[in-house]
């Protein structure tokens, strides 16, 4: 190929990148901080580290997207690629250790930490664009841009800490889940609104129809399908040769991972929530064919580079001086309205008290990538002669989803340490 | 990002490969035959399926690349990142279970085959374009593009075999290395000539030095550097925590195999050299941290990639009939002088015949991607007119390094059967 050289340079990418990461991973976990933090850090690091004329990322060849410029260079699209990869297959892991019965025993308590977790961060978002420039379209689409939480970062936390099975993790993986659903629904209306100025009800209708039937066939399939199938799967694996020939339940596995998630993507839901529902197919079988651990070498590889793109998103110097307070308003808003939403979503839910408001709440706060990608919708979106997302407000989405995102798990394991005391020994280390 | 409904699209298309990859690899090994060769037969099944005006491809959104026109489109260089990953880390996990004492062993005889393995195919490549066209540009480009050995698909059929430490595996993979410099040393002579006229004696004895140099420090880095280093790292990472906190060398492992690939790519030496290089480093200590194992997980995700890629470049309609007597020619040239050129080496080099020269020479017939990234460098450089490599030639070049690769894992399994017995029990299986 003439992409050998080209493939030559994202090798050395791919190799500063991760060095980077894990190096800033293992100090942090040497201070007891999550490792995760150190990687979203020092991707801030290298994507604002400049001197002189010169910048790291210059220096690497690679091009950031510019919200509704470009999409940036190959380079980073092909980190991008490698992140997503990633933080599909975290997910899938989780599912893996996750039964329906896990989520359906806290469904009620979830549905409410959801929908008070939506309502509550668009309503303040809203509130506060609209008194800041009055452009009801930037009002709409900062509160959708708070909406929607980013469950990977959280359960990474919930992984390196052992608390998967702890009512609060529970809880908050099945209100991701719903979460996602009722945000692209916020979606759907705002942008249906800001595009033709009405919402197309029967569109909408099909759309929150189709991503629920997804989920439900998908947990349906769970517990009535999966028996059934897991059991010839096992029979022509283990068949002819004695020991397993021909299908590797790995190899199967990923597939399913691959599939569902590109499913869920075309149904605009976040690929993470398909990936997460395939590994719950697999959660009655993973023990046994070993799929945690291998699962655990493939992220090894490929989540360094999620974390730290997250942080190389930030970029310092579009920050105006003007914005900081504005910056500030919304940053301490987007962690309250989420703490607030989904911790009262917790008491009134759990009426048996089991699990912690302060816990839920602060799981739910990061909003990852999924406020950046409702922004750059925003930003493509023109109303009333333009933008319905602007430069401006886009920077500040940015930077809220990547502050709920570093501060979250630092709180996180602090509050779960707290509650369930250092048995979990290793909590911050892998 | 506006990436999101692009990542879902490749998302589908990784699902779709990956499945068919998988499935066919499946299916094959029932049969007892390598499933590599499924996962390449796919590939051309997939790049050639047609219907009317429909094409798998064109459904998939995949735009394969145009020698010498384009690159193809963003999907397939991120296919082809995967794959290349894929094997860069197979090429690894080879590494791993290779000891210097390994390699030096077997080291004149390695030399011998891989010198003896790319004179003949070269003065043959060169001899027959002379015949057919009398272009010396494009006789020196067709013996340049049938000289490199591409150890990938060798290495993956003598693990699934699990005869790495037979003399045979030694030697082929010993010779690969050497092999690869050599084959650098003629394209850059031919590419020289070609450009310029003349050859630049300087820079290409510095190009000698500096790849040399390179392997040999890796090597002598192997056998005195890395005890000492690992008694350290092992000390940090049992340190403090009790457990193995901070550090965990599987990552580490992965660093260093992405950064001397990046070294060596630097070098314009294939990026499997130095992910081989890699893995030696860790010879020591790979069965102690589960090295190969995490590894096996990861490659069970990347390599499939890399194999249906590796089917995908065939074009069958691209094959003009005029040049069907030319094409078959070069394949059969191809098979033979590599199979003569290794065969001999081994014979000569190997005094005390413990290996078998019918293994080495067959084990060394694959030409994998090598073949058509010279083949590409060639249509790239113009002279006399024209460029060096014409397209046809360029298409009898990837013909060559598919049906090369196809039939040699095909042969060597049989060969290795043959004279190991099937003790290797689940030889074409997992």
């Amino acid at each position: 190929m003439a992409a050998e050289f080209e493939m030559g340079q994202l090798m050395i990418i791919l190799s500063v990148l991760f060095i980077l990461a894990i190096s800033a991973s293992a100090i942090f976990k040497r201070f007891g901080i999550p490792g995760l933090i150190g990687e979203i850090l020092i991707g801030v690091f290298v994507a604002n580290l400049v001197i002189g004329d010169w910048s790291l990322l210059g220096a690497l060849d690679i091009v950031l997207p510019v919200p509704g410029v470009d999409d940036g260079n190959t380079y980073w699209n092909m980190l991008e690629v490698l992140a997503e990869l990633g933080v599909v297959f975290l997910l899938f892991t989780v599912g893996l250790e996750t039964k329906v019965k896990d989520l359906t025993s806290v469904g009620r308590t979830a549905m409410l930490v959801a929908t008070l977790g939506v309502i509550i961060p668009f309503v303040l978002g809203y509130a506060v664009i609209t008194l800041w420039d009055g452009n009801v379209y930037h009002a709409m689409f900062m509160g959708a841009a708070m909406v929607a939480t980013s469950v990977g970062i959280t359960a990474q936390v919930i992984k390196d800490m052992k608390v998967l099975n702890r009512p609060e993790s529970r809880i908050i993986i099945a209100a991701a889940v719903i979460d996602d659903i009722l945000g692209l629904i916020v979606l759907a209306v705002v942008a249906g609104m800001a595009r033709t100025g009405s919402i197309d009800m029967f569109g909408l209708a099909e759309m929150i129809i189709v991503s629920v039937m997804f989920v439900i066939i998908v947990i349906l399939f769970c517990s009535k399908g999966v028996p059934r199938i897991a059991g010839k799967i096992r029979r022509t694996a283990e068949g002819k040769n004695k020991k397993r020939s021909g299908v590797d339940i790995f190899v199967v596995a990923l597939s399913v991972c691959l599939l569902l998630s590109a499913l869920a993507a075309q149904m605009k839901l976040a690929m993470i929530v398909g990936a997460f529902l395939a590994g719950m197919i697999f959660a009655d079988h993973a023990k046994e064919y070993g799929l945690e651990k291998k699962m655990g070498s493939v992220t090894a590889f490929l989540l360094p580079f999620f974390f730290i793109s997250v942080g190389m998103r930030v970029d310092l110097s579009s920050l105006k001086e003007e914005f900081l307070l504005l910056a500030a308003v919304i940053i301490i808003l987007a962690i309250l309205s989420k703490y607030i939403g989904c911790g009262l979503g917790t008491m009134i839910g759990d009426r048996k008290k089991e699990s912690s408001a302060n816990i839920v709440g602060i799981g739910m706060i990061p909003r990852g990538e999924v406020g950046i990608i409702v922004a750059m919708i925003g930003i493509k979106i023109i109303a009333d002669g333009g933008p319905v997302m602007s430069g401006d407000l886009f920077t500040i989405v940015v930077l809220m989803s990547v502050v709920t995102t570093i501060i979250a798990p630092f709180m996180l394991s602090r509050v779960f340490k707290k509650k369930y005391g250092n048995t979990q020994e290793d909590a911050a280390s892998e």
